[in-house]
């Protein structure tokens, strides 16, 4: 039986990746390789850099293949289905193609395959369709948030605290209920500009553990607009920006002032 | 000046350490190890066989700590705040003592230091301070969210849905508002048998990424009470326990069915 391996390879900085993952891809024989967007000459690079620097026996084929765009008209959830059964499609037909039936394929997913990232649903409507038969194993990644925690050398929830990881598109919508913090990612609409709780703190980052990194944390009032100015300027000069972050609004919390 | 480096070292499996954190300890003249709880030996275990297996070279000396416990009585916030204040006190002891004004100190965390540890906070508080100068940078761990879902082979968050990552105290209150996937961490009280909504669906998890890894996916009102019982047994067995889970209740997702 054909074996999938979906490998989560971190957000950007190559030595993020696991030494589970590296010895994940040291098994595959090949590599399936997605291409979209306008960051993805980046990604592409990254991703060999990985490959070459972690596959030092063995080399793997490398399958590339375009992703489809999704269509962004129509009903939201329609057309995520619709487009992943699109790429569930490719799949099966790389698998069928370009696959041994004894051999091993990895996917290599940015950050963590179990964050805000399509291919375990995917493989799942693959597996539904039975047309290839196939067995797959899923390999963690440090995700974005992580980066960003890092880099701001902050945790992500405060002392026995709850966080909501969400979206742009659902803060634009206004603060969730009942959480003080919230990561917030796939923010192309710049949701933070519209939260006007007063004494907020945002700590935002860009291209987190790539060369590229820039960060801000600050008073969401105060930073806010730079976040913007900065946020546009790069986005001109690399052509493309993936950025995240996290507000927190003040809660009484004894320990911030011992 | 001192540098402290906080390394995430993933949350069972020694295989989940990154490259970056691999780099990281070999750069480790002096690594702090905090002993505490009936996992200690566990866990002693686990940072020895990471230690052993990956700094290659130079050895750096242990100094072990116990972890001193934290007064259950009395208010919550205010109970952690002093424990965290008494943390930080022997940090500033051992690093007065025991490490050179040029040494570089690993301090090794479970699981990702952002996500429910108080490292971070306690360096802050022993910045604060300012009996000790020193650096600190933090490196990204997997987490035992991240070992979850990739064992189970799911996703964290529904397509553009939030999720809500909190603890077994704040769950056994209601389910938290607006939000239809929760992740609970620090459940000592089984608060999953609180949950009486209809059709939620839970994946459970324990010990994830080491030799004693169980889980147990399902409908919650089906396999609530064997996860309660498979979690005593477990606990018996090993006298100690780590488990998380995920709790999902049905939205209208087009994609579900597609
Ligand atoms: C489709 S999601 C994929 C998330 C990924 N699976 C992870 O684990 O981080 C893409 C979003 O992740 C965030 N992101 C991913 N990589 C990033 C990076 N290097 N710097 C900042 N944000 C990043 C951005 O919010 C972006 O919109
Ligand atoms: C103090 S928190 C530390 C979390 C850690 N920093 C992380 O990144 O996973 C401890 C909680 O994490 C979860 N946990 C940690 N390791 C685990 C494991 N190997 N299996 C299951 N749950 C784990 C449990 O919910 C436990 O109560």
């Amino acid at each position: 039986m054909r074996k999938i391996r979906v490998i989560g390879i971190g957000a950007g900085n190559p030595e993020h990746v696991t030494i589970q993952a590296v010895n994940a891809l040291k098994t595959c024989d090949v590599l399936l390789v997605p291409t979209k967007g306008a960051e993805k000459e980046f990604l592409a690079n990254l991703r060999r850099e990985i490959c070459d620097r972690f596959i030092t026996e063995r080399q793997p084929r490398y399958v590339h293949f375009a992703v489809p765009p999704r269509k962004s008209d129509g009903e939201y959830q329609r057309s995520v289905a619709e487009w992943h059964a699109a790429i569930a499609k490719i799949y099966e037909d790389l698998l069928l193609q370009q696959v041994g039936e004894d051999e091993t394929v990895g996917l290599l997913v940015w950050g963590d395959p179990m964050l805000f990232d399509s291919t375990l649903r995917i493989l799942e409507h693959v597996q539904a369709n039975a047309r290839v038969a196939f067995d797959y194993d899923v390999i963690a990644g440090i995700t974005s948030l992580q980066a960003l925690c890092a880099s701001h050398r902050i945790p992500l929830n405060r002392i026995g605290k709850p966080v909501e990881i969400t979206t742009g598109r659902r803060l634009s919508e206004g603060w969730p209920a009942q959480v003080d913090d919230i990561a917030v990612m796939l923010d192309g609409i710049r949701a933070y500009e519209t939260v006007d709780t007063t004494d907020v703190t945002i700590h935002w980052g860009a291209y987190l553990g790539t060369p590229m990194e820039i960060g801000l944390s600050g008073r969401l009032a105060d930073i806010g607009p730079e976040i913007s100015k900065v946020r546009a300027e790069a986005r001109a000069k690399h052509g493309w920006i993936m950025d995240t972050y996290i507000l927190r609004r003040p809660i009484d919390e004894v320990d911030e002032d011992q």
